[in-house]
């Protein structure tokens, strides 16, 4: 049978969190929390249970929970959302990402992409039969936009970010959102996809959503999701955020895609979500990515900086001269310690000796871990 | 902006259902229950939620579930499927429909749909830049299978049947399923696509599944959905079956398009499935059926037969002389009922002054609409 994604394997994630699993590692490659929910929700969802919770909600998603998304983007980033045309609930973000694509890209387009880059972002735009066009990011995780503004041309439809970035950690600077601003300027029907869907990890430094940029956001496509906020990865539940008549191209595709999306999860988040004070989730990952970054002093990984998401990068040289596929595999069969290697996320696969670590862990994981790591 | 599918506007089970809410007319249009689910499944969900269960399964969906699913593929229908090589848990039977035909249809493609045909089927088909090619069913709901054989050429790649069908309660016969089997003979490159939702409601009628016809299995992808099932049609979980050779190219898309499905949902049905008797669905539906048809003897309708599916149609010819579509919003603004009207479901929009009455209602609500029907 002839295959539509010749070059695709299985996803690293899976590839990685099964190798954990078969050789009982400690999992800090696939991004997901190993820590309970807040009880909170659990006791909304207790009581949902009863209820009729069960049946289908409207194609667009349940309405309050859309208008508290709504109320939440103009809390965070003074964007006022008519979340009735500019919302959309989704099965994840990976399900808003690849049903944007589906809507808006064309065959024959190009599609920009910044790598390292997630790795559903390409095979989305192939499958349509447009052209993924990759840059690279330079050393140190910086953006040369003159490099992208160099990629763009009269077939270019859309440009993916993704900000703060997995897997690098890295959050655009306002003079980064200038230069994007600066270039779309010169490409007025390019459309931006904005994957922000660890829009409240972020250290240190200040978040810069497009929900905030008032010109750019009128052709963007922001997404997020409830699964990275709320510690609940395993619901599949996501939002996007477009301007009407983007949103309704990309409504027509989800309404064949998936229909509606899962009704005890979007119910349970309508009452929880306007409860919460989403300001307090850097915090707590803070401190989580304090206690790695102390443990891990003592070992021979030299850890790169991570502004934003619950992942945090490391150069291993100084252990090893694997490539990192390799010593991302050794590491989880041989030390116990499953992570993730960068190169899958470049096209080019440029190896820069990077791995990543997922610290959305217990302290008594990340201890056992760091242990581990720091007898390299 | 360019829209990929110009002709497509808001799916009619939205449009009817919003117009439903509005008018507050009585909802026997999209279909879905509107009585409580099984209080066994209840109290599991209800010991759920203070576990972990709220994260990533994995990407192919909870193993244990995955097994349920083949051992009642097993039971019912004599077929030994290795679960983890040809069941993929899907978010709905619409995803598993979307999904197969992005993996598996090539742009310049064929596919012949049967109408009145389910409405996912030929935009998923027109994104991947295919050709949907339909042929209408016979007076009677009887499909001609010369027609159908005479639509195929070298450019067929996929057939795609819905039994029980939607929306007319069709069943296939054995002497279908040969003449299927015969044209499948004659193409052996084609694949089937069998949308087999409605699998364990049926009346009067033997049903066959495709998972009991061993040559055309080999290159069939049957769907299937928890929803019509266990009355949970908001969960968004369903489930696709196919042989290896497919399911690793439907894998590739479903990991990019959603990566994995919901986990509670799924760990919730792992342990409630093995404990299910399939069987009592059909006698519990037959109630419904029949309590509506008697009450339904008095109305101008004329209700036709519906061998399967919790839906039934009805000529309503004696009534007025609008289109069904005209017909059905007339019924609902006016008359406070809302039905399904069947043209949209023909590419050629043939009206057959038929509309499709949803009886998964508890008999409270199918006596208050039977008697609103009554009196017109
Ligand atoms: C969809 S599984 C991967 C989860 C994740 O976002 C990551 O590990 O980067
Ligand atoms: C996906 S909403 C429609 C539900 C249904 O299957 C129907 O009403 O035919």
């Amino acid at each position: 049978i002839e295959s539509k994604l010749p070059n695709v394997g299985t996803t690293i994630f899976t590839q990685m969190s099964q190798l954990a699993n078969e050789v009982n590692a400690i999992n800090l490659s696939q991004g997901f929390p190993n820590f309970k929910i807040d009880t909170k929700l659990e006791d909304i969802m207790a009581n949902l249970v009863r209820t009729n919770a069960h049946q289908y909600l409207p194609m667009m998603g349940y309405n309050p929970l859309r208008s508290a998304v709504a109320d939440k983007i103009q809390l965070h980033y003074g964007r006022k959302v008519d979340f009735e045309k500019e919302i959309l609930i989704t099965a994840g973000a990976t399900q808003g990402i690849f049903t944007a694509i589906q809507a808006l890209v064309h065959r024959g387009d190009e599609v920009v992409v910044i790598d390292p880059s997630y790795d559903c972002y390409a095979p989305a735009v192939e499958l349509v039969g447009a052209k993924p066009v990759h840059i690279n990011m330079e050393k140190g995780f910086r953006i040369d936009w003159n490099k992208i503004e160099a990629a763009m041309n009269e077939k270019t439809r859309m440009l993916i970010i993704n900000n703060p970035h997995n897997p690098t950690g890295m959050m655009f600077d306002l003079s980064d959102i200038e230069a994007l601003e600066a270039i779309l300027e010169k490409y007025p029907e390019v459309l931006l996809l904005s994957d922000e869907v660890y829009e409240f990890i972020h250290f240190e430094k200040e978040f810069i959503s497009i929900n905030s940029r008032e010109k750019i956001r009128e052709r963007a496509i922001i997404i997020s999701s409830f699964g990275k906020t709320f510690h609940i990865t395993g619901w599949k539940l996501g939002y996007l955020v477009a301007p009407d008549y983007l949103l309704q191209e990309i409504k027509k595709v989800h309404q064949y895609l998936v229909f509606c999306v899962n009704s005890f999860g979007q119910l349970a988040l309508a009452e929880y979500l306007p409860q919460t004070d989403l300001n307090e989730l850097s915090a707590f990952y803070q401190q989580k990515k304090d206690f790695f970054t102390a443990a891990m002093k003592n070992s021979k990984f030299e850890l790169l900086p991570s502004y934003g998401s619950y992942f945090v990068t490391a150069n291993y040289s100084a252990i090893s001269d694997l490539d990192d596929v390799s010593f991302s595999k050794w590491l989880t069969t041989e030390k116990g310690v499953a992570v993730i290697p960068t190169s899958v996320f470049n096209a080019n696969k440029r190896d820069d000796k990077v791995v990543r670590f997922c610290f959305a862990k217990t302290e008594e994981t990340l201890q056992q871990a760091t242990d581990l790591l720091c007898k390299i």
